[in-house]
């Protein structure tokens, strides 16, 4: 049994199973000591004293300890689970009908120093990079993907399954472990509803502060991406409306008569093949070079970001008022989460390498083609401060009290959809070598597993144990001939009732999905989401087929209706085969050519005969390869409603050929993203938003109407 | 006597006196329990014994006492002050250089239980508006205002003088006092070199984060904002493809059968006389007249917002994409600041009253003529939701350690540029009685006090006690005929040699300030903000000449290279005249004419003759008075350059017509705003933005180049 015991020190509450009470005398002990929630402590002891604890368990008189607990124990420490509040309905009222803990305590009870943690309220805080270093000799966890079986437009609750996986290992099985999950946009939220935050009793609570404003880190990538877009186009005016010389006084002014460059102009000359110091040594073709980026105004690839669902934006005209003197271009904003800021954060392993990223990235290129970066325009200091605090992973807590990281949500289409390679690490050393960090990879196991193995962990240098990869009979049913399924429309009768045939036909892309696991040598655990309209034998069937088709177990989950205590089977099948040897490979190597790394995704993945690519990306490949670019893993922009790039193609596409219409480059994230059809970036509001139902009352504060 | 002790249990500094150990004991204490840094505190007394205290005071072999001090004392306690290093040179460097009190300390110094503090990181907090309720028997301190004669374009040092002030205050005089300044923007931080932190030794700290993303409600504002905008264009385009029975039906689902108004529906239903509230009820012309807001593209007034000065979004056009379906229009981005939601922000009482007057914003208006508001578009909710946490003021220090609050920054020309009323109340609250709140109003004082007094006044209902007017020898010899003064080129030589014909003369717009002021029967401080280029004889003249001109008193301040004890005689004369009895009224009454009300104001406070209203100007008026708009109070939007709407007329301009170009409204701030010439409502970043200079040391996370 768990039992909470006041730290003597901090008053803040820590957890123990040292020391056992009956619910009922700790019911007695809180109802006459309302103060001292929930529990009291009156013996010091150290912790050695195992027998002295044990016997003074026996003494009746004793309901209590404080423990001094040196803070190295405290990331081996069991988490205290907080049970959920029964009986409400709608994901806001189980979230808010459940009390967090405070945010101190979680951080405390993870083994988090008070000086690594900075609260942003009591229910969310960001974690000090700095625990990387003091943890350095702790061996890692063991980490598990979640990835999903190709879904339906409704999501398949890889989400829920993530978090209903850790409820059980850490509440359940007392297994430490941490849940890392990406951070929502903020604009959908107000659009069509459906939130990010899980659901059901499966969720990181308070949901409206993971699904809002947080801590910031979007709002920061918006204020970086557009500080970027500003000066692009103020340069491209300032370029065209003064001399080399009027430019070039401005940029390296007199300052108490003494003229001098700036690091990062240094770095531009140097990038310029330009070895002086002194700007008055520079000959007047050195000055034009140095000051003019000449950035075609047709060739800016960046884009302004908001995360508001505003589809006026999709394409816009700017720079019409008489002030920017006939400078106008069409351009657009994207979503925040499309910023290729935000792929960097996810990508980064710290500040440094973060503040050279951010640099390198391409925001256009030359009226003679060069490509011109961040650090072309000075910019890329002022970027780093403006992301100082956003790099921080921010800790939060499931439904059940047990720790999440939330931090970084890229696009999963133009990006690699995946939380922040910091935010794993950091769970890694703080789960401890027994430990279970649970992440998520965005869409079907074709795009957010693939670029999770090929991308993220060939930057961040972790390897995978598991995957669980989720299914439903819902999604299975479609890719066996099931009828169309729409949001918002209600499910056709195929999917509220028995049929075993459609279900055993779908499995072709359950077992394709398991296949692609096993080409990066990792062991699959398929989570079947079970739904109340599944019934046993559907439900068997999958697990059977699954089982033959390759996956080390297949199991039925119910996190969504039970909490951590529906996911205990999948709980005990994920630590079982993560404790079994596994052979992690890439598919491809950087080395490869940019057209062989496509084709062999396309191929081997997709399950496409070949690829097509149209002219322009064959040039912007030829481009890349001159640039130095070519040796980027790929980051493949394709639908995730089909393993093709038809979404009406279900179960398992064959007999196509994958046409690549385009291909950028996100050089700061550091991947080329070839572009399989068009990306909408920008999401729209239906007419009745949702934001018709949410509202907040004055007087409690509680929100109402979100999901 | 001024000690810092521990409290045992929380590890928090508290005050005390009461309790004696000899320092053996402490020090014994100490070393066993090296968790409980740096000092002392043994003995619990009770707080009535002050002679014991006194005594112990006395006794040299007690260093620290421990005190329990009932939570409603703690208000009253004096603050504990922190020197700040020397030696340094450059704001952010002295900044960098102090370490801040840890903000939970700061909040235990000032009175506030714990469960009113959000902390956010170590430096800053949200505070609960719970506070006015649980003081509100305590009297209020007293509120001073500091504003300022017409500046040069370098800006006179009113958030220094403000700073310095409050340091004198609390630091040196030992009077409970706040500071309440506006949030500055964070784009012009990387445009244009000069922040809002006050600088020298009168800071608010840590400065970065006082300029930066703060605790983001900027960044919430934002995002309340281009909700807004978005729900507009997507509204008028949905309007545009369906049909009234598509709209209605999408509008007013049916969800399981059965269809209902959401209660924002139900509001708009009553607002057009509609008494029903079964959705099949509605005949079709009320269906009609329901789902129709029939916004005229050519008259929505709301504008998007971002907080980057980015030129190019200055005049736009957006829609331009196929989704899209010709329904592009122009318009334009305004700096986040120009938000009305920053103005409501600023002057709101509560999150009832906030969320009212966010569902009263009139963003446009229909095609028949009637205002549309965020009522209308159902958007109400959602930006309460958005805005919960911004409405709580963010708590910080000075650089010594003394307490301030920041909150709201509305634009000084199309808003009243005030920081928030609510910031002021729990401020008021804090100090108590005997304490000083010190707030700060944007521009001159015939821009920023007027609207302090005729505005936000009379919205709190509070009432200031002193005006202190900030003046510097350079503005005045610039008033007094000097030549121009220009950001960014070195000062011409009147500026930094005694000149006292030129200081003579420009007194005139002192008098003229000070005569302002009187007109609103508040006393006058005269602080004069000392440069070390000026001449005793220079300083002595126009504290001569203030007091001649009717200020209660006049003095000089060395706030920015000495800190509090530069501001200690400002600080006893603000102490003297807020003693004083005074006559506090507005200017105008509301239920004046709008066309009487902004004549009183051009004739009283600019000196003009009369003014002279445009054909739209009066066509608004007519507008606003059919709308039953007219009652509001007045925003004059002027240049602060001057007393006329002439910057380059400098001294008090007389002879004058004041033109009205146009006038605007912002119905849920609650004002009118005539346009007096042109406003510019989106700054452009210079050649050599200063992000050239700033940077991020990855390894110490120190930020350079900021200021």
């Amino acid at each position: 049994m768990c039992l909470m015991v006041k730290c003597a020190l901090c008053v803040h509450l820590i957890y123990s199973d040292i020391v056992q009470r009956s619910r009922e005398e700790l019911k007695a002990i809180r109802e006459t000591n309302p103060g001292l929630k929930p529990t009291l402590a009156i013996i010091q002891v150290c912790l050695c004293a195992i027998e002295e604890i044990l016997r003074l368990n026996e003494d009746s008189r004793v309901y209590g300890i404080f423990l001094h607990l040196p803070q190295s124990f405290l990331s081996k420490s069991v988490r205290n689970a907080i049970k959920p509040q029964k009986d409400v309905d709608g994901d806001i009222e189980i979230s808010r009908a459940q009390t967090p803990k405070p945010i101190s305590q979680l951080a405390q009870e993870v083994g988090l120093l008070p000086e690594e943690l900075e609260a942003y309220g009591n229910t969310k805080a960001k974690v000090h990079l700095s625990l990387l270093n003091r943890l350095q000799h702790q061996p890692n966890g063991k980490y598990v993907l979640v990835a999903g079986i190709t879904p339906t437009p409704l999501g398949e609750g890889k989400s829920t399954v993530t978090i209903g996986l850790v409820q059980a290992l850490s509440a359940h099985l007392k297994l430490n472990s941490f849940a890392c999950l990406r951070q929502p946009s903020q604009g959908p939220t107000f659009g069509v509803k459906g939130g990010a935050a899980g659901g059901g009793y499966a969720q990181v609570i308070p949901m409206e502060e993971f699904n809002l404003h947080l801590t910031g880190d979007i709002h920061a990538i918006t204020a970086a991406n557009n500080l970027v877009a500003a000066a692009i186009d103020a340069r491209i005016l300032h370029e065209a409306t003064q001399s080399d010389k009027a430019l070039y006084s401005r940029l390296v002014p007199s300052v108490n008569g003494v003229r001098c460059f700036s690091p990062i102009q240094m770095a531009r000359l140097q990038r310029l093949g330009i070895n002086k110091s002194d700007p008055s040594d520079l000959t007047p073709e050195e000055v034009r070079a140095f000051v003019r980026l000449d950035l075609d105004p047709e060739k800016v690839t960046w884009q302004r970001v908001i995360d508001t669902n505003d589809r006026f934006l999709r394409k816009i005209t700017v720079g019409q008022a008489n002030t920017e003197k006939g400078n106008a271009r069409q351009t657009q904003f994207d979503i925040a989460v499309a910023s290729e800021i935000m792929a960097i954060l996810a990508l980064t392993d710290g500040l440094a390498d973060m503040r050279a990223r951010l640099g390198r990235m391409v925001v256009g290129s030359s009226r003679n083609g060069q490509p011109i970066t961040a650090d072309d325009l000075g910019v890329t200091g002022a970027l780093a401060v403006l992301m100082k605090d956003a790099i921080k992973p921010t800790l939060m807590q499931t439904l059940e009290g047990t720790p999440v990281f939330v931090h970084a949500g890229p696009f999963a289409n133009i990006a690699h959809g995946n939380s922040s390679v910091l935010a794993d690490k950091l769970a890694l050393k703080l789960v401890g070598e027994e430990g279970f960090v649970v992440t998520e990879a965005g869409f079907g196991a074709d795009i957010g597993m693939e670029k999770f193995f090929n991308i993220k962990c060939r930057t961040s240098g972790l390897k995978p144990d598991v995957v669980v990869l989720v299914a439903t009979v819902r999604a299975l049913k479609m890719h066996g001939g099931g009828p169309n399924v729409t949001a918002g429309v209600p499910l056709p009768k195929e999917y509220i009732s028995e049929n075993l045939q459609l279900v055993a036909d779908g499995c072709s892309n359950l077992k394709k999905q398991i296949q692609i696991a096993h080409l990066f040598g990792v062991p699959v655990v398929v989570a079947l989401n079970a739904f109340k309209t599944d019934t046993q034998a559907e439900i068997d069937l999958v697990c059977r087929i699954a089982e033959a088709s390759g996956a080390s177990a297949a199991v039925q989950c119910h996190h969504w209706s039970r909490g951590g205590r529906g996911s205990v089977e999948l709980a005990q099948a994920v630590k079982k085969v993560a404790s079994q040897k596994n052979y992690f490979q890439f598919l491809y190597n950087l080395q490869d050519s940019v057209v062989e790394k496509i084709r062999t995704i396309a191929q081997k993945v997709y399950g496409a005969d070949d690829i097509e690519l149209s002219p322009e990306a064959q040039a912007k490949i030829d481009y890349y390869n001159q640039q130095g670019f070519g040796a980027l893993p790929i980051c493949m922009a394709k639908t995730h409603l089909s393993l093709s790039h038809m979404p009406e193609k279900k179960g398992v596409p064959t007999g196509f050929i994958l046409p690549i219409r385009d291909i950028r480059a996100s050089i700061g994230a550091g991947f080329i993203y070839p572009l399989v059809g068009t990306m909408s970036t920008m999401p729209g509001l239906p007419t009745r938003p949702c934001f018709y139902d949410i509202d907040l009352d004055p007087v409690t504060e509680e929100i109402k109407g979100l999901f």
